[in-house]
């Protein structure tokens, strides 16, 4: 590494790190166990953090799942049966290389160790290749200079023991990815949900990989959530997508093949161009990937801060004949927010075989039995988690304190209500405004310090609204509404704060428009 | 067991499984890995499940953090610091006593395997107690008739393996309880959420225990759900609950040890006298498990199915001074569908003494350090399911279905879309109100069928209110809405129809006052 490097590479933890110790800070994210000095890729959502994943959440579902006719949602548990994971391929193949340090007993993942070292680009690569490099490039351990033993497979998945005797069917996995919950349950819901091809199932849920360096924050976890959709569409119906034409000329930066032969950069492309390079073979996933692009967009991410990256054939996972990453430009470089696998028929062809189940769609046109071909959107909670707090986050020089942009449906706290003293009825006031509006919203009563210190402390949490009773409110029945993004205030009747603040967070009406104006005093 | 017992058993265990077949006809739960046999104590949510689970969760979260000033919430991880177990004396007293059968092998609950054939009470038994009693009854294996080898203590959690190397601290435990999460957390929270003395902090998520027998479907399960609240009061305060004068007089049904003695079932008293027994310690505790009855009442469960069973001293967890269970009548008799404990300062002290961090609140008043005393209302999820789905059957054979009569803010689906034919534009007009709707809620549109048939269709899962579109509607530009539990209609103008649904569900308004009525025809 040059100097250069360095001083770069450290800027990077810095800015993640600063993330992290705001985070801590304002209470979204705290290191688990931390009292024990924390336990590595493990993370707590403290107050508003959680509220801010939860509401992420609920975002993603009323828009992918309520908001459309053609998916159905399930929560299926994180221990199944180990069954599963044989047949999916993963409990052979879903793994990382180890090499083991022989002098300090150091176990360091293979791929990362080469390309930190030799710049070498390692997707796909084999135990065997490992060897090679390590042999043919003196490669040593970081730690001590002590020599490498023979790299080996270390399964990712974690393990456990279900009941009280050792059986066949006793050591069980913890998911890895929803995904394959979607698969076995498949024939269920297609049923329940009466759905026909094509259609989608969605999860959110928990899943857990044993990575052997969790890195970045909330970007690399031991302990992660998903927001999975697996849609299904007839194998010969693969290449038509309806929605083909409302979004073939769309244009994103894509990172392909072709620019990594050439060494460029990414490249701003149509969707129809891409599905032209061939590295994406079917109109649904362009379909899908402008979807989850889109959403994020649509939640108030910068549009710049996207892109699309192909993967290159030796990094396709087993079960998928293409993949696109929709990446997003962290601090640490541009990296997959979302992972999006056109996994062919072949989970749904693992479980009919492994359990002798019809897992066929049956159309009752053609009386033929199809085998859903898979689209997978497969999405990051916390790395939208972590996007959306990148994306919002302002040093507002000019106030003096942090400012979260967040779309008010996202916000933890929808509004903080203030007296502006504490005397004369105003906090009186002002506790009856609190009460009633948290009977529909998270709500603050703060009546700590100048109004200014309270609205960087709300501002700092990213609420959309502030609302300031004074000794006017005592003649007009009337506060004063604050707007996080702009600081305009508005004069508004208390009968008609509680509708106003709904209309503000669904977006139905624009803060210009509510209330009166207030003249500059 | 006599015939007449046995009888008594069947018909219970046929309506467990009455309902467990209906929650897998209608979409709500499946048995997780169904193709491969089904994994015992794992469940799936399905389509509609999934939304219900949903949706109470965010009820509860509504009512007890977001609607409370002195609670505050966290997601916390489910593998923790193990040192945490360690701490808790989880890792050391976590567990059932097994009985192993020397002939067939077969691991038995001892507690259940003695109750079941001696009817003893085997609440806080010993291993030694157990090999005593094996020994003087001559208890034998009730599938093969061997005897068995000497109890032995099994550890309820799941273990697993972090990280590629074994280290003193690689060995982890799933979390039995959400509980200890709060605790390491504790002071970070108290801190961000400006929280004092009297106050909470709720999670809600995942925990498991390796379950000997899960039994009774959602009831006893390997992998749940829970919703915890634990609330930190200064111990010189445990006495004295502000609220105490609003439950006092409150009276519920409740199971005491008096009870017990006397050999009586329960008796109705009140929270005074209660406490009064001396069986419950604190006015905190009387005072909170009002507030958790009282939820589930206002959801609509039926009161008369809610008792309180206070705890033997002998059946006490290691930490607790009281504990109290709000009890459900399920079809499977009286059984645990919260549990209340009064933990006291122990999880607390416990941390700080290993941990060696300061967990305690600093009184800014009297410049004193204090360690929260804990009453915790622990409330697990899918019992909680399980409960509202019994509550809200109603086998109406008047309309020859069922009817789920969910409140309307628990519904999956909020309303249902119907065009009366599928010819003349209905469908055309149908649809755009399903658009309109499904932005704000999710709602069904169905074209398929009698509409007889497509009403019992929502009645089953539950869906509050049916829109349709019939000729009609093409002149006056209104619809019919018909409500759930009264089946009487009203008719409605197309453009006020989403405010009225909303009102509807938020219980703004009554079915009674929106539109105008119809006459019959």
């Amino acid at each position: 590494m040059t100097q250069q490097d360095t001083k770069k590479e450290e800027e990077l933890k810095h800015s993640t790190d600063e993330m992290a110790s705001f985070c801590k800070r304002k209470g979204f994210v705290y290191q688990n166990s931390e009292i024990y000095g924390g336990y590595a890729g493990l993370f707590d959502y403290g107050p508003v953090g959680v509220d801010l994943k939860n509401n992420l959440k609920s975002e993603l579902w009323k828009h992918f799942v309520h908001g459309r006719d053609d998916v159905a949602g399930i929560d299926g548990s994180i221990i199944t049966h180990p069954q599963v994971w044989v047949s999916s391929g993963h409990a052979e193949g879903f793994g990382d290389i180890l090499i083991d340090c022989t002098k300090c007993r150091a176990k360091i993942r293979a791929d990362h160790h080469i390309t930190d070292n030799l710049g070498l680009q390692t997707d796909g690569i084999t135990v065997e290749q490992v060897d090679e490099i390590v042999k043919k490039e003196n490669l040593v351990c970081p730690n001590c200079g002590g020599d490498f033993s023979k790299a080996q497979k270390f399964l990712l998945m974690f393990t456990t023991q279900v009941g009280a005797a050792q059986t066949k069917t006793s050591t069980a996995f913890l998911r890895p990815e929803t995904a394959q919950v979607i698969f076995t349950d498949f024939k269920l819901v297609q049923e329940n949900a009466r759905m026909k091809l094509p259609f989608g199932i969605a999860q959110t849920g928990k899943a857990f990989r044993n990575e052997i360096s969790p890195r970045n924050f909330l970007f690399r976890m031991r302990e992660f959530e998903q927001f999975e959709i697996e849609y299904f569409v007839d194998p010969k119906k693969i290449g038509e997508c309806p929605y083909h034409n409302e979004v073939k000329d769309r244009k994103l930066l894509v990172w392909t093949q072709k620019a990594q032969n050439s060494g460029a950069d990414h490249e701003e492309m149509t969707m129809q161009q891409l599905l032209d390079t061939k590295e994406v073979k079917s109109p649904w996933h362009t379909y899908w990937l402008i979807q989850l692009r889109d959403w994020f967009v649509k939640v108030g991410c910068k549009a710049e801060n996207f892109r699309l990256r192909v993967h290159l054939k030796e990094e396709l996972a087993h079960y998928a004949a293409a993949c696109v990453d929709i990446e997003y430009k962290y601090p640490f470089g541009w990296a997959e927010l979302h992972g999006m696998a056109d996994r062919t028929t072949y989970d749904l062809d693992q479980h009919i075989k492994h359990s002798g189940k019809d897992l066929a769609f049956f159309d009752e046109e053609t009386k033929t039995k199809i085998v859903g071909h898979v689209i997978e959107p497969s999405q990051g909670v916390d790395r939208a988690f972590l996007t959306i707090m990148y994306d919002a986050y302002n040093d507002d020089k000019e106030r003096g304190n942090i400012v979260l942009k967040f779309d008010p449906k996202l916000s933890p706290v929808k509004a903080a209500i203030f007296p502006l003293v504490n005397k004369e009825g105003l906090p009186e006031i002002a506790t009856e405004i609190y009460k009633e509006l948290r009977q529909r919203y998270n709500v603050q009563y703060d009546r700590s310090g100048s109004v200014g210190r309270r609205y960087a402390r709300q501002d700092e949490i990213g609420t959309p609204y502030c609302i300031t009773v004074d000794f006017d409110t005592l003649k007009d029945n009337a506060v004063t509404i604050r707007d996080r993004d702009t600081t305009t205030q508005r004069r508004v009747k208390i009968n008609e704060l509680k509708n106003i603040i709904r209309d503000l967070i669904e977006g139905d009406v624009k803060f210009e428009s509510v209330g009166e104006k207030i003249a500059n005093k």
